[in-house]
């Protein structure tokens, strides 16, 4: 399935530069000067329609007239020119392209014309292209530079793809103040043909990388991306720094249940499937970058901080807590080695104040306890400079104590001068040290979180199908496909809890009624109070045509609710929209109300969605999205992501609801999603959730149109 | 009211120092040597029991041996000798002391003895005491150093108190590093003496002094700290980072209404009502002095960002909302003035991309005319190096057409060697710079917040006397005074409420009923259905012993619910403390459930809490704290820190709350806490709000024990 691999465009044996020129300033010229300035190991060959030489280079008329093969070709020429070079560089048999020319797509109609012309011509012919608009690419560690940068990246581990030009040149600059070396810094442009998954897929092969850093503004191709992260995040960490959230944020403002899954939440949803790492500062993307290829993975959330001043601990312990990390709590047996060492006033506990006079022995020693502490995940060592201190030589004692211990290690040493050799000792040895202990435990916070996505991706759902899972289809297609020669896509109440009890989850025992007898009838048999509600085929939303009548006491209360309904429907939307009633018993609510639904999002498809319903589900937006399928693992992580679980395994004395056949619902909710795509919305609110059981109270699901094939219908992004 | 000048400390004429030596490495050697090594234009006396010199300048054996006034004594001698040494001091007309030993009251009860001795000694005399336990102080400006740190200071603007000797030692070494420049520098130790309020109030009118920076673990004296802090903020930002949230997030732990108001939260609350900005990142300590002491004030929320790329705007865009910072909505006329003077392309909206090739003429340009917008609180200009970009150039023309607007302008000039003149030139002009955009975008958060906060400083309630307030005060005086005899300080529900009523908070009606007949008669009275609750002088909850009964549908099920609640209360709690029952109308739960109430802080005194009630009340945490007494003005401050908010505000077209109702009940509500001060905890919970109405449903008011005297009730913190 893969595509042709990118070696062309990363380590090329001869470029030629279509467009080159030697007017000052100009791209041309300058993509021209940085590839001989850096030597790559291969030929370079410019392209200008006139000249014989360019920088006194030998030219070529243009691509057939080069001599000899060429791998890529970097392309500043005009855009409506580029699509006949392309066509030009497959006939060459040019194997890669950086279209660095702009004038495409951002500029409106005629530029996508000139990408898709683009595509036409370069489809089939395993050629691959990186942008169009875009910086260009460097190889630091083979020493290619295929930009019109100003400067070189310096050789390291990280590579980076950046979907913004204007932000490249920033953290190139930046990058040679910081010393932060990189293996690949891509500018990807608008990605007509190489994505984030082609690049993704082709770092995770290149020895040289040891980190992806990505600057995304769009997802893109999102299953490309999918299964790209997923597989590559397992070997090399992927942290993103994702623009956009205040779209969400004013997408939030339009209130409206079926809008809940707003894109922004819906990536994040596929962030943590994948196990990349999402950042929320530019400021902490290369600095996650050095400490997750330079430490361990923390097994845990449950950090250990040593420190020789109380105030900096604290500040660590706030910072940690207020980002749902957690103090580890040391054993028994750590408290008594910690006293055997430690000077009588030590604190006796977690954060370990070792006392201002502690000297690098004390330090060495609380250390080797601390991480040998089975209950410690992660370890912060805090040193202020004071009296008998002595950052250096404490540097080389934990480092030597570290050794290569599995648990991750980071380190404060706060203060100017005095510190600095000590943390030079710290870095070289891949300990990472931060100016601030608040900072130190926010990354912390990022490293387990980052550790407990990526043992999300083992669980893969694998669902073996069984003769339950024959019958539950059939009864939901019957159910489903009754309504194909109506063209109906809107299911009624009553249809919609037939299709989720025939998936094993619960719903309030319901009858219809066609006439207002046969409803007096039914309510009679159940037992008053009943709830009554309109029966509609089209009608979404009950309450705006009075269509929800609670805690009926009485025949009359019964035949009164039956005429305002019908009125209202008759006034409001038309008779032909009233299809009877239904009848419910009344259920005390003495749960939790809560919602679980699914809707499509245009890029990965199905998103489900957990949290807290009811009234108030606009306000709190308590709700955790994933993508489906899942398996009760996943399930509870999703559960784990909101705040109503707090509640839920009992809170102030109250029993604990059965959190177990909760994940279990969730489960047999993704799997029918999964198993029935023509399904579109399905909303579950409330689902009342009790120490007792678990009660679909009102349930809702529409269709995607009659008129979208079978085989069209959007599928789950994540696929085993 | 006010103590003694801190003078003494901070710019004496003279200092002894007591304890004086030439041992290497000691404090007394370290603290003398700074103290002649700077010149602070007055002389040194060391007081040493038998040396004729100390590093080479004339000793004294003893205080009253000195020749000449001592402004300043500083103590360096072991614990036990310093209570005599303060009685020498005090004899010998010394008017303040800086003790930097340690050894009291964190070693226990001995320690804690001896400050009680050197309290007793120094009291009366006006002397002034820092410390003990303290790194000591500096006054940079006036060249003093009278502490046992490495170093100096540099001489600034910045006023800084820390509560750790530790962070002190870190921070001067940073800052040196940083060239941040202090015009006091002050470890103030256990704070035996002089506390918070005395050095904001010195520091307050201290020239040299432009903000002031606290590391602050406790807040010891509130009310000192609360007056000080309220009118010292009115002319200088303080900004200050407090340790300890995470114990709050412990205390959430234990999930009891009643402890709601953890005391960091009460923190946060008296930190906004004082006009004092609290940051929560140690790097954002300085950075915050540094913008506020350089840029005036926003008046609003709204920013506008002018950039020349679409990403770094984003990045900014999205940090700017996720913490409730405003895009300003540019206004049409200055739309069609960027019309006329930026490219085609432009983004016509907030981020102002004014793209790529902007040279410093479309930047001064674009600058001006939102900075002019009257929708512009607030304006970010970031730059990033590309084609055509000149940052130096462009940083001076910024400079010129910010010149002295009242709106503050902060810049972002991204990337490294290539943009260091520029940021030069910015910080030159009292612009602050920021690598990252984001960060840029947090910081204008904060200033916002801050501006906002010293808004609310000016709405000191003054509240008029009228007849009315007689009458409530008398009324609910009855209610409570009658509990009296019996020592009672538990309310039941119809005691409570009536409180509530007389300050004009609605509440359903509610009857008592002594007996069941009784109850069956009112409950006749009023109509079915309703509800019948237990009525005890002794039950703080009452559905504990099944004693709330709702719905109640007829007389059968009201003589069903008494002997119930009876039985129960007979059963668990024992008969006498079943006191009948009361009667209510059910009433229509068809709003939101907010809760409103006032506990008992043991710095603060009364806090108010206003939020989200109801079941999920642990859950959410929907809730703002405030200090009395209010206004309406700070009322509504109070709703807007919460969610609900939102929801009252009127959501998915359904009608708002009566706002301004809310804020009146929330005033007077206030003042019923101020006037009677007797009561220790009350709650109404729920609180209905729907568009008709505002209801209490049901409420709780405890008293404080009789035993404490009237004139022993903890009063308001804040005092007008």
């Amino acid at each position: 399935m893969r595509q042709p691999s990118l070696d062309a465009i990363f380590r090329p044996r001869s470029v030629a530069v279509i467009g080159a020129t030697e007017r000052a300033g100009s791209v041309g010229r300058t993509v021209l000067r940085n590839l001989v300035s850096h030597p790559f190991g291969g030929v370079v060959f410019p392209v200008h329609p006139t000249r014989e030489t360019v920088l006194g280079i030998p030219a070529y008329r243009d691509i057939p007239s080069v001599p000899g093969p060429v791998d890529l070709a970097v392309i500043v020429t005009r855009a409506p020119t580029v699509p006949d070079i392309i066509e030009q560089c497959v006939e060459a048999g040019v194997k890669g392209a950086i279209i660095i020319s702009a004038g495409f797509r951002e500029t409106g109609h005629r530029g996508a014309a000139l990408e898709r012309a683009i595509l036409e011509r370069a489809r089939g012919a395993g050629m691959r292209i990186i942008g169009p608009n875009c910086l260009g690419v460097m190889s630091p560690t083979g020493g290619l530079n295929a930009t019109f940068a100003k400067g070189m990246a310096l050789p390291g581990s990280v590579g980076f793809i950046s979907q913004s030009g204007a932000l490249c040149t920033a953290i190139l600059d930046w990058s040679s103040r910081e010393h932060v070396g990189f293996s690949a810094f891509v500018s990807v442009g608008s990605m007509l043909d190489v994505d984030w998954g082609d690049l993704i897929y082709y770092l995770g092969d290149d020895p040289h990388t040891r980190s992806i850093v990505m600057y995304m503004e769009s997802i893109g191709n999102a299953r490309s991306f999918l299964s790209a992260a997923r597989e590559v995040s397992l070997t090399k960490p992927i942290i993103v720094i994702k623009t956009g959230r205040s779209e969400a944020a004013a997408r939030a403002a339009a209130s409206h249940t079926g809008s809940l899954a707003g894109r922004d939440d819906v990536l994040d949803a596929a962030f943590r499937r994948c196990g990349v790492l999402r950042v929320d500062h530019l400021s902490h993307l290369f600095a996650m970058a050095e400490v997750l290829a330079k430490q361990p993975r923390p097994s845990g959330p449950r950090l250990t901080i040593l420190t020789n001043a109380g105030g900096p601990g604290v500040l660590a312990t706030d910072m940690l807590v207020a980002n749902d990390g957690e103090l580890a709590e040391l054993s028994e047996g750590s408290l008594s080695a910690l006293d055997r060492v430690l000077p009588r006033h030590w604190s006796h506990g977690n954060p370990i104040d070792i006392i201002g006079d502690a000297g690098p022995d004390r330090y060495a020693e609380a250390t080797r306890i601390a991480l040998d502490d089975s209950n410690t995940d992660g370890l912060l060592v805090i040193l202020t400079p004071q009296d008998m201190t002595n950052p250096t030589r404490t540097a080389e004692r934990i480092v030597d104590v570290v050794g290569e211990s599995p648990k991750p290690v980071l380190a404060c040493w706060m203060g100017g001068a005095d510190i600095q050799a000590g943390t030079d000792v710290l870095n070289r040895a891949n300990i990472p040290t931060f100016d601030y202990p608040d900072t130190a435990a926010s990354v912390f916070n990022y490293m387990w979180r980052y550790a407990d996505n990526l043992r999300g991706i083992d669980a893969t759902p694998s669902r073996p199908v069984d003769a339950g899972d024959v019958t539950r289809q059939r009864t939901a297609a019957t159910v489903i496909d009754a309504l194909r020669p109506m063209g109906r896509t809107l299911l009624t109440e009553f249809e919609s809890k037939q299709v989720l009890a025939a998936y094993g989850i619960p719903t309030v025992a319901t009858v219809l009624a066609r006439t207002v007898d046969e409803a007096v009838a039914r309510a009679g048999a159940i037992g008053y109070p009943v709830a009554i509600k309109l029966n509609s085929e089209t009608v979404t939303h009950k309450s705006d045509v009075q269509g929800v009548h609670l805690a009926l006491e009485s025949e009359t209360a019964v035949r009164h609710a039956w005429s305002v309904i019908e009125a209202a429907v008759g006034e409001r939307v038309g008779p032909g929209h009233f299809q009877g009633v239904t009848v419910q018993p009344m259920e005390q609510l003495d749960g939790y109300e809560l919602i679980v639904g699914c809707s499509q999002d245009a890029q990965f498809g199905p998103v489900l969605l957990f949290g807290t319903g009811g009234t108030l589900v606009e306000v709190f937006r308590d709700r955790a999205l994933g993508l489906p399928p899942l398996n009760t693992r996943l399930a509870r992580r999703m559960m784990d992501q909101t705040r109503i679980i707090e509640a839920l395994k009992g809170v102030r004395g109250r029993r604990r609801v059965d959190l177990d056949a909760l994940e279990q619902l969730l489960v047999r909710f993704s799997d029918l999603v999964v198993d029935v795509p023509r399904i579109r919305d399905v909303d579950i609110n409330p689902l009342l959730a009790s120490p007792d059981r678990l009660l679909a109270l009102d349930a809702r699901i529409i269709l995607h149109d009659w008129s979208v094939a079978d085989a069209d219908l959007p599928r789950p992004s994540v696929t085993s």
